[in-house]
């Protein structure tokens, strides 16, 4: 009902950023599917922290133990199951924190939902921390989805105004991003890290724009309404931590353009049917139509500062100034990056594990 | 799988545009909950075209009729069933709209996925016209909400690059737009209005946004990750035809500030708590925060225009010139407006339903 | 939440007894399959009331119109709605059943759940009336599995204690039992109709058990633990009315077996993997072994019987003396045979469509 | 799909017999319910191997490390996490299972169904090990139950043909079962075990029936049709290894009896609706009507046993005799009792969470 993920696939996720370990179980994935440990850790190492100067010096080792459901270098059919343990375990007093919220956390809502009983330290179980266990989900399904010939691949599409080249919608440079800082344009990501620098030494933060492509989709994967590729990839990635936003295709900007200037003429090439353009971004009637599939995700910006900030003393019912101690991500954009690829690949995988599209054609 | 929504109640919405009938079943409401069934039916003509000048001509009566799970203006326990009798039933080849697919529309990958097999008039289940029941759920949800003192209310954001003022993110004006033309804005209501019969003049076609605000929610709604409000309307608002952008909040604005402009302060007003900005569209961590939750919807020009455009003959492997024929709604954001209600209300209701917010608190 | 079933396939049903009619929605089904609604009918016809002298002679037609999902004898892809009218609405005061309720049947327990907003007229939701859309989708499902060469079959195993002929659990005769009076031996069927009609005359009811199985299912069906076979079938068996008891191959007789007796021995029959007995009823770790699926379903009797009874009024909170009005069915086991055979095939064929059995096959 | 239960709540339950740990995730469940971890661990160690002469002497210790989801001895909202470390772990060829089925285990059924890639050691995911964290989840439902007053317990109620006494229906003695030998009546107990040590020393197994009862429910808990309490405890019951029938109340029985023996009177006790007598076991409709819940579970004999038996080289296509070797349980029968009792407990406890029971009163 809330951390659990999947129509076809079960993705179910535990953990608090300061309990003893986070981690994911992923049901009703076929046996026989390989898995490339190695692979898998170079992908989540993309989302740890301290991976560069620009995020968080908090250096953690993400390497999860499997429990089950993977044997000799393959899916056995059993559940898979994945424990992380956490280094920085709960100590020290946090119920400040439910006393005082953090403007743009979830301390305040989570203080009245769960009555105080939540795990305040960290952001507990809204801490961006359990995207890790999602990434060892998403990096799995991405793999197997590689196995297909598809690809999911995302940059930074923009950190505050400043903008990445985006996607060519039509042909994604999608094996152009592996660079420790995922942009297709250097001098605009030289940029970006300028603008972090200078938000981290203002003792503020910056959001950004995360753009992502799955590329080698077969038409023909997606359900019709509710099941639709929007439907079910938006559901997961709203469920990352500080995003706010997601379109398909030239979403927003489609609302301004004329039927005749968004609708995608189709055309053959090569003897298969593809589209001359690629508003759609590659999704009909939330079905893939074998165009590249194309998502944006909004990522605010981190709302711990260091900048003092009002918030109230639920106890006392007043104002009270708020200063947030520690250090932190002044921009996690370019960890929501691989993020972004988790969610889309388990989302797809989800689909194409379900998918009830026929093999039968009328005669 | 894919015509089916809800964690806590069960939404299943079935038919075809030129089939014998469309309808829903929303299963899992509570006994004894009321229902006016002319507050339901005005909200679904708000929804039905041949409302006003603007829209198709073809006028249909969607008046549902309900086979079970109402007696005596209650609800019974038992699921509610509404079928609505389509009018214009299939009649004529629609075949060659399988072979020569309409760009824009879901034509072409439902003969991938279907095989050939799919209802094809009208754009079958495809259709816009499955909206109606989506309304008949969600105006039912509506009144539900209402009981409760929550109102759902939307209105046109923007008709290509036209603007109406936007809601006011700390006091939305949800009962000002309840004119035939649902914007806050008449002088921009009335460019909208122009701009749209241009577009049908030249043959051609507009889109928009919808901004929808839902006030007197209670704090702590919503449940971490992938059930949160976020991910919960997202999914729904998803399976809207022609829908391409969900944002909440300040949403892909959120993107450009930084964190000290972005973080909503919390204050304390007449003994509540509240937030002095709402840049987060009342959700932190996917749960409300008792704000106005606030959020966006990008639709794309309607794909039928009467322009000829290019597509393809599937049997021949070949380019083909497509002239949709028929005359159609050159632009269905007005239309929108009360299906994104419907939408926001069935995904809140759900929530409502299923919360784990305790009653207790920790001593 | 309730009336609905399935992980793959989506069956929602809905009616109450004496409303306006009685339906379901089957959705997750491919396009593709082809559908002959005069088999379904004579399917229907089985569950019929007054179908014979030994049934209610309430005559009613159960037949089904379909309002979306089917497309010149095949499926469309888009979910598969189907409704049937009550000719016997409702009329007159059921509110003393609200007060006084029937022992054995759902009246209080609605009443408490409900809160007298439930239509009380015929058992209202809870009416066996309702199995006759779960027949629908069940003759559906039956026809696909036909078309893979898998039978579903049940009949009589017994009416109070006169036991028919059980099922070969080797070869269970599937196409024996087609008789209006299903059971294998005609001379135990004479008992039975002969101990209904005593039961009649004596104003009273009487029980029975129906046997169902399954052949022509391939190995590997059926998913661990929750998904197994035998948890699929017992929760959709369990959602007719007045079944009481479930129990597989051997069942209840299996523990008073040792192991050596139980355990069924494998194999090789013409280059097939087959058992030398068949005391697991096909399933072994909820997964089919090839064998027959057998299964028995207890139901108990009828809870209408015109002999005075003794209940409670609700109102008062003192006893009172009952004597259900009307004719009643004094043996329902006859019509839960089709019944049971539509619960099986829809659990099947929902497991059949979301099989994760591996095609790969470890080197 | 399939190692995942519950509507309400969600459990996800992970693991080989063999490999690096078990556990669970139970997600869904309110903050603020108490946790003793000391009641759990009583609970866990009735169904822990070892615990008496009768049962295997492999010694396990099932101590559960909890990872997430509790915090000072409260649920914190959170999903609650559990792992088991295995002590047993992988060691060994055991692809001669995979080549050589044990009759009656999983191993064939999984070998088709996996393709080879399944983990054979011990069972794997299909061992009777998984229910350990079965009886995690179970044991810490039981105890937010027992808070409400409903207690949930077990018996055996046979062991091969010797019979216990069984629950009074409307008055079960669940605090008289606490021993550890979990009967009611001390002389059949200690025939039962003489039975079993005959098995033993025979090479062979035996089965026995569970007993369970829950009391202390109000009246209006489950919904209808596949939500009723039968569906809901049958699937998560038939997910218990060598479970081969489950019946409520009556059962069986009550197909041999007449309306009028089998219908329960209504009458009033200090105020209360009661019923006269329980056939029903408590449930009317699916729904509960406040009177114990009862039902009985067959379990088989022992699949594993130490005997010669039958089977098939899968590779050469032919009989082949087998020897299974290790000491095994020659019943599980007394370690199935808490596992009944877990399961009811889980069943139960999803139900209340989602009830849609009405507040409301009609005027």
């Amino acid at each position: 009902m809330s951390s659990t993920y999947g129509d076809n696939l079960k993705l179910s996720i535990f953990g608090q950023s300061h309990g003893a370990g986070i981690g994911m179980i992923l049901d009703g994935i076929p046996a026989g599917l390989p898995v490339d440990l190695d692979v898998l850790q170079a992908f989540l190492n993309r989302r740890a922290p301290g991976q560069n100067v620009w995020s968080t010096p908090r250096k953690e080792e993400d390497r999860p133990e499997f429990l089950s459901g993977i044997l000799d270098g393959f899916t056995c059919g059993a559940p898979i199951a994945a424990v992380i343990r956490n280094k920085n375990t709960r100590s020290g007093d946090y119920d400040n924190l439910k006393d005082c919220p953090r403007p743009g956390h979830a301390d305040y809502t989570a203080q009245i939902k769960y009555g105080g009983f939540q795990d305040a330290a960290g952001g507990g179980h809204f801490s961006g921390r359990l995207t890790a266990p999602l990434c060892i989900a998403g990096g799995l399904c991405r793999q197997w989805l590689a196995e297909r010939g598809i690809t999911v691949a995302a940059h930074i599409a923009a950190i505050t105004g400043i903008r990445d080249t985006p996607f060519d919608p039509l042909n994604p440079e999608v094996n152009a991003v592996r660079s420790e800082w995922p942009v297709l344009n250097a001098e605009a990501g030289a940029e970006m890290r300028a603008a972090i620098d200078a938000a981290r030494m203002a003792g503020d933060s910056v959001g950004g724009i995360v753009e992502c492509a799955v590329t080698g989709l077969p038409a023909g994967i997606g359900e019709p309404m509710f099941g639709g590729v929007e439907s079910r990839i938006a559901q997961i990635v709203y469920g990352i931590p500080a995003v706010k936003g997601v379109e398909f295709g030239d979403g927003f900007a489609a609302a301004t353009l004329r039927g005749s200037e968004n609708n995608d003429a189709f055309t053959v090439t090569e003897g298969e049917i593809r589209t001359v353009t690629n508003h759609s971004g590659g999704i009909l009637g939330g079905i893939t139509n074998s165009m590249p599939v194309l998502f944006r995700v909004a990522v605010k910006p981190t709302p711990s500062i260091s900048k003092q900030q009002q918030s109230v003393s639920l106890s006392r019912g007043e104002i009270q100034e708020l200063t947030v101690k520690g250090r932190h991500d002044p921009c996690i954009v370019p960890r929501a990056v691989p993020v972004a690829e988790a969610a889309a690949a388990i989302a797809i995988f989800d689909l194409i594990l379900g998918s009830t599209r026929t093999d039968r054609r009328k005669p």
